[in-house]
């Protein structure tokens, strides 16, 4: 029978070191994963930061409404990242410390099932004990029964202790576990729902700042530097018939530098 | 007259020739910082889908209620990765790609501003030889002036041939400038507006899948292991008694085995 029993209930001890172990497994997995994730996101808001600087520098090469245009954009776009980084805090303090932090009530659970184990493993001993003492001495059943009454005796209430103990720190571990993960990922999705909220608040208005960079009154600012350049052709065209009208006077009256005096320079 | 005004056009040259050049670097890093941000976007997808994965086998491992809410939690998470997924496509399609082509358009570009520069540059050339020829010859007035007719008309028109070409290809070029800079950014803006919108609606859902989580079912699961425990350790005190009784009986009538037979056996 002992062994039968003690086998069931070895497996129950099992059952709960492999349920405290499987919780530390994958509860460190997901700190990991959480932490890679925040990690990802602070590398995006870092790439979006360099953006907005470029958005910012080449706007201030471009023409007067496309840079203001730009440069509103840039300001929305790094108010984004703002948020991000507040994001980024957040998912550290809420999601993924807290999830580190299981790794000293696994340790305390794990020193309390370690209690058990020993405790049982006494009373797994005293009885073989007791065996070979009846198999040595078949005769002496008085000496064996008052044996096993005081060591059986004894085992049995350490080990009612131990695993009463068990049974309050797995109660409470369990509770903890449940209400933990609730409010991890609650805390999870509501930064991350914040942020999304965020952004398509601050985007709205980048898109109206992007929509209201008109588009004529910049194209304007550009023709101007090409009509320069035409006024310059009609300044050589009018400078040829100058030159022909001037190289037909006498050549001492002839000055290459004259040409200077001409109202045609631009 | 002529340095300065060939100054004048000179420097409106050059100022056309920055601009150009000012958009292909600028554009260039756009692009670039664009596509970084695409990448960036990607690697969190990538992380995320982790995530959904290790939720899932953790789930595999809990009570049945917690398993429930953690898969229902996967599978939203799961949902936002594949908006996240269609973003980065997006991105790629719609904001570093136009941002590449714009490489294309900038060597035309480049390419009628060096025919442009070097009409000019033979102009000049044309102007100098005349007066190298009116400094030797002072005297063969008609000469120079059927050279300098015949010359610079054959220059200037070229070199009006030639700017009116890039006057086109420039305005051309601003106006494509400005409409796809709005067109680039906005759709950048109503791509994120995009992603950010559903994935605030996912993670609604994913908020109410992870509040029905019930603790105190779970609970009860876990507890069932505790009782287990107990169960066992009630026997071992039933076992003690019986033991003590057997063991008082004829030690033939004694068999280990016989615990085997006892209801006790967990």
């Amino acid at each position: 029978m002992s062994q039968m029993s003690f086998s069931g209930g070895d497996n129950q001890t099992k059952q709960i070191q492999e349920m405290v172990t499987n919780v530390k497994k994958h509860f460190g997995q997901l700190c990991q994963l959480f932490a890679a994730y925040t990690r990802k996101t602070a590398r995006l808001r870092d790439k979006a930061d360099l953006l907005v600087k470029e958005v910012h520098f080449y706007g201030d090469t471009e023409t007067p409404n496309l840079r203001k245009g730009l440069k509103l954009f840039a300001d929305q776009l790094a108010k984004v990242q703002d948020y991000r980084h507040a994001q980024v805090e957040r998912l550290e303090a809420k999601v993924v410390e807290p999830l580190k932090s299981y790794g000293t009530i696994l340790r305390f659970n794990r020193e309390n099932l370690k209690a058990t184990l020993s405790a049982r493993s006494r009373e797994v001993q005293q009885l073989q004990q007791l065996e070979r003492m009846r198999q040595k001495n078949p005769s002496d059943r008085q000496i064996i029964v008052s044996l096993a009454e005081s060591n059986l005796q004894r085992a049995t209430m350490n080990a009612t202790r131990t695993t009463l103990q068990l049974e309050e720190a797995i109660d409470e571990f369990e509770k903890k576990k449940i209400k933990d993960i609730k409010t991890i990922f609650t805390e999870f999705i509501t930064i991350e729902m914040a942020f999304h909220a965020k952004a398509l608040e601050v985007y709205t208005t980048a898109f109206h700042h992007i929509q209201d960079v008109e588009e004529d009154e910049d194209l304007q600012v550009s023709i101007g530097l090409i009509l320069g350049l035409l006024l310059l052709l009609a300044s050589c065209v009018f400078c040829l018939s100058s030159f022909a009208s001037i190289i037909s006077k006498p050549v001492q009256q002839l000055s290459f530098y004259h040409f200077a005096s001409l109202p045609l320079t631009l």
